[in-house]
């Protein structure tokens, strides 16, 4: 990869479906979640064959950032960008291009969400190089992952026509960013075959997104002229936080990428990609046993029971499972949860009730 | 109830199916399952109306005494018969009715387990009165449970002739003692009518039970004739335990009553009883809310939950169930248990598992 590459890292989410053990300030990405490594610690770990630290750059709330300094030492301080408040995707693509094209005028970057899981290190690699072709290109480039069941979980996106066949792999023009849909159309859009899940990594130049942002959100474009012109002064902080606070909170996918000329999908098949968005989907991302069964705990005896996921890190407890079927049971100190696996979705539901009813140390 | 009349109340017991609150040293029945009052406690309680203190008597292993003793001071000392081993229920009333019949020649005892639950305690006064009767005309008598469901976990007594109609109560001879049958084999009994379910709670003359045990079981009746004259010598516990090590385990049901003349039954209905046996019955004992859910805890957040038990005593845990049905879940400091319902007597089986792989620590 060339020494105009950059990788930014985006980390200021919480993972409420993850609770009990994703809490506020032990947000998902900072959790060791499918074992020794957090999501993070290996979101950097598969970028670091192809870029070096310097060019890594990490956006995140100040209250996670000590935290991810402490996980990985690697990436130097003056990469780590802190959003003064979460404001969605779409400022956190245009704070990251400012910086980069005021660092690098020919920046390529590419916008890599901090808490995904991907098996194959290989392909992702293969991927993201292919991806940067494109940028290249004048393309503003986002990775699909070709889908394997109909979920609703999702957004999507629809592919048009092969752009060229000048890559090493197959590229095609985007013809709509489609939100999370119910079952039914979902079915369709796996039926379709031009589908692809919105994995929520894309690749640019700098430059590139910067236009269409001034074009698409000028208030945005606005606010970041004025945050970059004192990015080198002492009123940095001062400039970003009141420029900030005004933002509204858009996603670049459908505030930029929708209306945008020139976008180009690079779907992807057997990355083993999962957005490890709720429990249901450690199935897939751990290793079940002959019976379907996940345990993080040593301590785990299983009777009768199929399909069902025992988290614990507390390898002093007993867990005992009888008769059990497609069930979800997460253990920590504080909170228990057991639930339908088809129903995990809802532990979202349970983190709104807390917050409604100021159960704060449960959140 | 005159001054012959004598409670004696079985309680070595482990409760294996409660497991992991009823552990070895913690049996059902030194427990607070239901509310403030242990098992123990309850049974003392609806019998202090009737018999006063002295004439209450308790058999046990060594283990437990200390305990009882602390959980209800108002029992004598001296009624406290301590088995130096558990050699089933045979041997425990031949003891007690042998220890009785030397204090009080006249003596009528009622033999009681301790972890049952009784909501009616004033139809069991009655029931008790009336069966004291019926063995003071020289009658072995039983109380019978008019069944509610065709429960294959219980021992069932058919009925036969009436006895007599000169007590308030209905009174019948005892036709068989049957064991624990299997699912159809139950529904015949409950369709038959004739057929209730054996509480273990008996009602005797001592010396006529003795003078039973002499006929059918010769071996226990010479021992206790060897205990008996050493009773009062400074010999006792030696005597006691060298006796007592050789006695073979049996019922009394089945040893003794099977084959006895003379046996009467009381059968009961409304009684509100419950062996309190496995942690599905906890749905008869305690009051579900509209959606069947019970909970002992402060924190159970139920979500679409239906027919659930959630057994905890740890206020400060949350306990967040989602989309389940039928389940029971058990929480301790150290061990979980999550079954289904209708699988609740496999528990015994998880005990089982963890004797035989020494894992004391969860024993």
């Amino acid at each position: 990869m060339n020494e105009h590459t950059y990788a930014v890292i985006m980390a200021g989410g919480g993972g409420t479906r993850l609770w009990p053990v994703s809490r506020k300030n032990r947000p998902k990405q900072l959790l060791p979640l499918l074992g020794q490594e957090t999501l993070f610690q290996s979101t950097v770990a598969r970028l670091i064959d192809l870029f070096p630290p310097e060019r890594i750059l990490v956006v995140t709330v100040k209250e996670q950032a000590s935290e991810m300094r402490a996980q990985v030492a690697s990436i130097p301080e003056e990469n780590y960008l802190i959003e003064p408040a979460p404001r969605g995707t779409a400022s956190v693509v245009g704070l990251a291009a400012a910086v980069l094209k005021q660092r690098d005028p020919e920046a390529v970057m590419a916008i890599l969400p901090s808490d995904h899981f991907i098996r194959n290190r290989d392909l992702f690699h293969y991927l993201l190089r292919a991806a940067f072709k494109v940028a290249e290109h004048n393309y503003l480039v986002t990775l699909g992952i070709t889908p394997l069941h109909p979920s609703s979980a999702y957004g999507y996106i629809q592919q048009g026509e092969l752009l060229s066949t000048e890559f090493k792999y197959p590229v095609y023009k985007v013809k709509r960013f489609k939100e999370k849909p119910d079952e039914e159309t979902a079915q369709g859009f796996l039926r379709s075959g031009d589908h692809s899940w919105n994995s929520g990594m894309f690749i640019w130049r700098a430059d590139m997104i910067l236009a269409e942002i001034g074009k698409q959100m000028p208030a945005l474009f606005a606010a970041l002229e004025r945050i970059m012109a004192a990015w080198n002064t002492s009123n940095r902080d001062e400039t970003l936080k009141s420029n900030w606070m005004d933002l509204k909170s858009e996603t670049v996918d459908y505030a930029v990428m929708e209306k945008a000329e020139n976008v180009a999908i690079l779907p992807a098949s057997g990355l083993g990609w999962n957005d490890v968005g709720s429990w249901d989907t450690l199935f897939d991302v751990l290793f079940p046993d002959i019976n379907g069964n996940v345990s993080t705990t040593l301590q785990h005896l299983a009777m009768e029971t199929h399909n069902t996921l025992v988290y614990g890190n507390n390898h002093e407890r007993l867990i005992v499972t009888i008769g059990l079927d497609d069930t979800v049971i997460v253990d920590t100190d504080d909170a228990l949860l057991v639930c339908k696996a088809d129903q995990a979705q809802k532990v979202r539901e349970v983190v709104e009730h807390l917050q409604k009813h100021r159960q704060e140390k449960y959140l």
